[in-house]
């Protein structure tokens, strides 16, 4: 028996796209095999090479399918209430955007929503929310804060966020985002709102341990650089890894601090120049696309993709769902928008809700391509090659999904 | 008995949106009921105003949700084998469309693979397509020949859309594209071509009744204004409708000959001008909007969108879906395409999956509306207002399906 490998889960008759940068394009193994104990890979390679075999409790057939990792949504506010679709409505029907915010709309209104829902009617919007996910594949969320922007209503939306993996076979990282925008009681005092993000509300997060991580809106509509090195000085005594809303809408500069701060991304950075991607290329940071609030918005400055190509900065893509500016449940969606609207390859897009985007949340060791040790977090695609995902929309092809070695109900057609 | 009513299926607690235009937008009826009897609406309006009931087979509580009609496709090319992803991969890479053109890529390469593809395996490739599209909603598709281009080819390719009905619960419209592209064959030779559609496709097709109207890609780059004239005029003598690929690429005057042929619809139209608009206004055409082909091309002439609504043309949207110039097997994402990228109301995208879409498939008196009298196409929807529709993407909100007043399975979460 000591030279047989017993298995929780065989895999045969499958290729693999394990992102595994040593295998060179998509880490492609074609007739490949898979073998899976106590929730991880054990082993992975050509099918031929297939060790002698002990107790298997579980083999499937792939039928000659295609296995890739879990996709990973690594930029999202998933846990907010209410929805925004008749101020989407009122700007295509010609009302302006300032007299929407004289109603009340805006992000403003989606707070007030935001703070009046309960912690469980919360938690029945994201994990509907959440459920849309699984079902293409996705087996990792980031979830931000950031609708509440008071201490309680911040907090209430982490206890959310952190119960969702309670509930659906998930690996969910929160992210505090108190600065996310300035709450109406705080308009004229911005400062103020800072202070009370760094004073009152992140010392509770993480004494709760309710974030993995800490995020800025830096943006000349947003916090100021200042502010948010401010909130960057906040996470670090407190021993937290921060990420930062950055170079959206103009270059202020927020990349190259979050660089100082070894952030893990840096996100939208359409308006980033050559010395900001310098910076996070030197600090290990990724960048993190998100192609559909550009879409949704009509944005034309793109980021700067041949200049992070010529630095090797990791890109990851996400969803940045939210109600305002990206009310985007999709993410296979988001690896054509990445090709089409950025110009990336078919391979980097695919990269980037995978390998990248563990990167994005720290769980390069544990997520994000198919290698031994990993977790078995693995998606079985009835394509004819990966590239089929990032140049076809509609129908991502999924047949059967495991998380940490379990099938997933539901991830079956 | 006689002042009662008899029905195959009630539904209370519904909110309706009719699309009938004698209700004001969306032909909204909240707190609404509706009955069917042999596949029809046989009553609908408040549940206040319920007619006495007889035989009920079957009750619904919609639970407050939304009731719309099936959505309709109405510009598809879903009858093809292969796909062109590897293309799509390469020119991200940095080949050119000529260098692709040289390796036999492109249409006549989609064309090669389905000439070569049997009945039996296209029908498999069209059902698992038509099955994405009834999983969105949609009850009726529009399906163009196109990528056969021989006689057999051509009337394979439409004996395949015929089948579609025998499998799934969907209404099938046909359309004769042999004016699609050039085959290999006729490189040098477009009126021998064309020649060859007029006198000898067409008769046969006309004659096996396998389509319900004729198309044409009138463009530079497709069939000139004489040879667009020369197909409808076969069509005519035999009786067929047509459409028309018009004014995508440049103002060929398509639609202004399409509309003295009364045609049902001229489809794209980004280059279409005032005399175009007016001109199928007149002739009652519908403007067929074509979101996801501009989006993908990276187009940047939009159609004339405020034109059309001053002349009051109706406008439908659809997914074109083809494997060139819009992989795209989403039509609930073309609501949002047609209102982020054209600006249409979500009101307006949604009349142009229902009400407008069965127009240009001459659907009119049966499809695209909830009235009484119409066919029981109707989706039961969790939103809390239809503009909803157009504002999310991702995770199309569908929790019931009926097609002819018969639930469709699957159409259930
Ligand atoms: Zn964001
Ligand atoms: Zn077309």
């Amino acid at each position: 028996m000591s030279d047989t490998h017993n298995a929780d889960l065989l895999l045969t008759n499958i290729n693999l796209a394990t992102f595994d940068p040593a295998l060179g394009p998509y880490g492609i193994i074609e007739q490949g095999a898979l073998l899976v104990t106590g929730g991880h890979i054990q082993w992975l390679g050509k099918q031929q090479d297939l060790p002698k075999l002990g107790d298997v409790s579980h083999a499937v057939d792939g039928q000659g399918q295609w296995l890739l990792p879990g996709f990973i949504d690594c930029h999202t506010h998933l846990v907010f209430a209410g929805n925004r679709a008749d101020e989407f409505e009122q700007r295509l029907q010609g009302v302006s955007y300032t007299d929407i915010a004289k109603q009340g709309g805006g992000i403003r209104r989606t707070v007030t929503a935001t703070r009046e829902a309960s912690e469980a009617q919360l938690l029945t919007l994201v994990l509907k929310r959440a459920e849309v996910l699984l079902a293409q594949g996705v087996t990792c969320i980031e979830v931000k804060s950031g609708y509440g922007l008071d201490a309680d209503s911040e907090l209430k939306l982490l206890r959310v966020a952190r119960q969702i993996e309670k509930h659906l076979p998930l690996t969910i990282k929160t992210t505090f985002l108190g600065a996310h925008a300035l709450p109406a009681e705080y308009q004229d005092d911005a400062q103020g709102y800072i202070d009370l993000v760094c004073q009152h509300m992140l010392p509770q997060v993480a004494e709760q341990q309710l974030a993995d991580a800490v995020d800025v809106f830096c943006e000349n509509i947003g916090f100021t650089l200042a502010q948010t090195r401010q909130v960057f000085e906040a996470a670090k005594q407190l021993g937290l890894p921060v990420k930062l809303h950055a170079e959206q809408l103009s270059n202020m500069g927020g990349s190259a601090l979050a660089a100082d701060y070894q952030a893990l991304s840096v996100d939208h950075i359409e308006f980033l120049d050559e010395a900001g991607v310098k910076a996070i290329a030197q600090s290990g940071t990724v960048a993190t696309l998100l192609p559909g609030a550009f879409y949704y918005l009509r944005e034309t400055q793109k980021p700067p993709i041949d200049l992070l190509r010529q630095y090797q900065v990791p890109m990851a893509v996400a969803t940045d769902f939210n109600p305002g500016t990206s009310p985007i449940l999709n993410l296979p969606l988001m690896l054509n928008m990445a090709c089409t609207l950025f110009a990336l390859t078919p391979e980097e897009a695919l990269r980037g809700v995978t390998q990248h985007a563990a990167k994005a949340l720290g769980l390069q060791n544990t997520l994000g391509m198919l290698k031994v040790g990993m977790q078995a977090d693995m998606q079985l695609l009835d394509i004819s090659h990966p590239n089929q995902l990032a140049y076809q929309i509609g129908g991502h092809p999924l047949t059967r999904l495991w998380q940490a070695g379990k099938p997933v109900k539901g991830g079956q057609k």
